[in-house]
């Protein structure tokens, strides 16, 4: 449990890179993908199984585990790893966005935030204090500033202000969270779709000095070109040694297009919720199962895969379950789509360790494309 | 594929007994306890998790399957076992009970029932014929003759000529089952709660001779001494060589009683319904996890089980998972029922070879008692 945190880049093709970070509670290779484990569960998943198809690491939100089971509940419990039944590595997000996004009668000031809970209504109060007090409760691995994200379209000088608070709440985050062996603090760029703004929070961060830096207020709604230039103006002023992660991203191709500009971890909803809905994301693209074609394909979704799900059940099968609403049919695309996040990049690190980036996105999206618009079946 | 079905009793304690079935796709241990795949899924479950949890044979109902996604399609799919990743024994029931329980403006005549489906109001036609062509579709293990099963309480008359029918389309069903090697037919005893019916029905039953016989209508809100009574008054008619089956039971209070009185097969939803709303059956007795009690409870289900979800999981994590209604709650909860239906079962066939299956049942019911009174905690 004392092994320092540490982040080494093995190898770089272009401004992609891949390597492995490193926490007390094991190694992470990146560039990685977190799968979402909201309240302390990757929805529809056994732990183990989300492990085996190779996450390193999940993602937890503060602000869902804030309001239930509680943060003194789970540490009384000892701790969130034990009471999920995940050993391995955790980062959590600071509740600040979903403060924004779920809760009711949000009210900002210099301090933090009261909000009530999408729950019960209760009324909870956020400081980028309490924040640190909640993820060091959890025992998380990586924990997150506090920071305000902003909806996009915002005026400029609202922008501002949101990013000059999220600045003074790093530095009182970074204070807060103080000297902790094995744990490690991220800070997280703000400044909506302005360049300006966005190099400033990269720059004044990098001075207060993180152990990794997030990408934050992105992948919001904005256009996506807006998103990959706020990624290549902000990236160049954050140190090259510390780990890059954009936050709530993405598609499948947000993951090659972001790994391309320099990120090396992402969390997202997208795999899991989209499984939930009957949706499957795979080397052929994306297919809606609840599409009534699917009715009489025994094909499976992809034969020669190593997850079961993608290898043992036909079309026909995953149709059915979605169109009654069967559980079995949530879980196995929830597995079939974190099985295919998972080898997308495991494929890029190899890609990128190899030299050979650029062509395996090419390859990739060609076989997205090829898949969508090709046969119905096979 | 080509084995003959045959069973074979190999051990007696009074009138509880142990044996083995054995079918085309594998040995069923009795007595068994099948779970209840309705829709082709045994809910929130894998398949091979089932399997691994010691079912030999799971249940799979003809009404449901018969309306999604039809049985022809099945059967094009390469049949039911092939299409729901469940390559062991299934049984079928005849879609007759569920014509009753869940469909609307159901239609009777002499020659079978016309009805509406509860999905989306479309006209279906059940006669015996085609509920032996439809299971026939399916390809299922082990087939039920169509019956007609009255709720209880119901005038003697009525029942009674429920029952004749049920006989005259137990013929019916044989005449269309023909045969089938490696396939068998179980008739189905009726008589509501009349002993003279329930025997009249059974020995008429024997007569026409059948591969297993089943007792219907119970289980559906009786009495539990009425039902006990029905099980006393019919197994005696029935031949001593062939499985006896249970329909629609039980509690697991309800499977010691009625293995005591020589029934070898059960299917129920108790275990996996009773899983998806926050109730686990433990050898300490029902818990309902979604009670305020468990929310800081650190101790597991069940410590030294080697069910995972009832040994790596905290109550306290299973409170909040139900709490916040979360699909992994509702999947270690169904595991965590199957688990402890399936160790009942092996128990009882252990303790009936041994010859002391009284002293058991007793022991087990202390254990319940005991449980239930018990602390809350450990």
């Amino acid at each position: 449990m004392s092994e320092e945190f540490c982040f080494e880049v093995l190898a770089q093709d272009n401004t992609a890179r891949t390597g492995m970070i490193t926490t007390a509670r094991g190694k992470i290779r990146t560039p990685a993908f977190m799968p979402v484990g909201t309240a302390a569960t990757v929805k529809a998943m056994h732990p183990g199984s989300v492990k085996a198809l190779g996450a390193d690491i999940v993602l937890c939100n503060t602000y869902h585990l804030m309001l239930r089971p509680g943060p003194e509940r789970v540490a009384a419990l000892s701790g969130l790893h034990k009471f999920m039944n995940w050993p391995w590595p955790i980062l959590t997000d600071s509740g600040g966005y979903q403060v924004m996004s779920l809760s009711k009668l949000r009210k900002l000031d210099e301090n933090g935030v009261t909000f009530q809970s999408h729950i019960d209504g209760a009324l909870y109060r956020l400081t980028p204090e309490r924040a640190m007090e909640i993820q060091d409760l959890l025992d998380s691995d990586i924990r997150m500033q506090l920071d305000e994200c902003v909806r996009l379209p915002c005026p400029e000088q609202e922008v501002r202000r949101a990013m000059k608070l999220s600045l003074a709440w790093a530095e009182r985050s970074k204070k807060a969270f103080g000297a902790k062996p094995g744990r490690a603090l991220f800070g997280i760029v703000q400044g909506g779709a302005d360049e300006d703004l966005r190099q400033a929070s990269a720059k004044a961060l990098t001075d207060i000095g993180f152990d990794g830096y997030a990408l934050g207020g992105l992948a919001v709604g904005e256009p996506r070109p807006v998103m990959l230039a706020m990624i290549e103006c902000a990236l160049p002023w954050l140190p090259a040694g510390k780990p890059r992660y954009l936050m709530g991203a993405g598609t499948p191709d947000d993951l090659l297009e972001c790994v391309r500009r320099g990120i090396d971890m992402f969390d997202c909803v997208l795999p899991t919720r989209a499984g939930r809905h009957g949706l499957a994301y795979t080397r052929a693209g994306r297919l809606n199962l609840r599409n009534a074609r699917h009715a009489d394909d025994p094909a499976p979704i992809d034969p020669p895969a190593s997850c079961a799900a993608a290898r043992d059940y036909s079309r026909a099968y995953l149709h059915h379950l979605v169109k009654s609403g069967e559980i079995l049919g949530m879980m196995l695309l929830t597995e079939i789509n974190l099985a295919y996040y998972q080898e997308l990049m495991e494929d890029m690190r190899r890609a990128i360790a190899a030299g050979g980036f650029d062509d395996f996105c090419a390859a990739a999206k060609e076989a997205w494309h090829a898949g969508e618009a090709g046969a119905p079946s096979q």
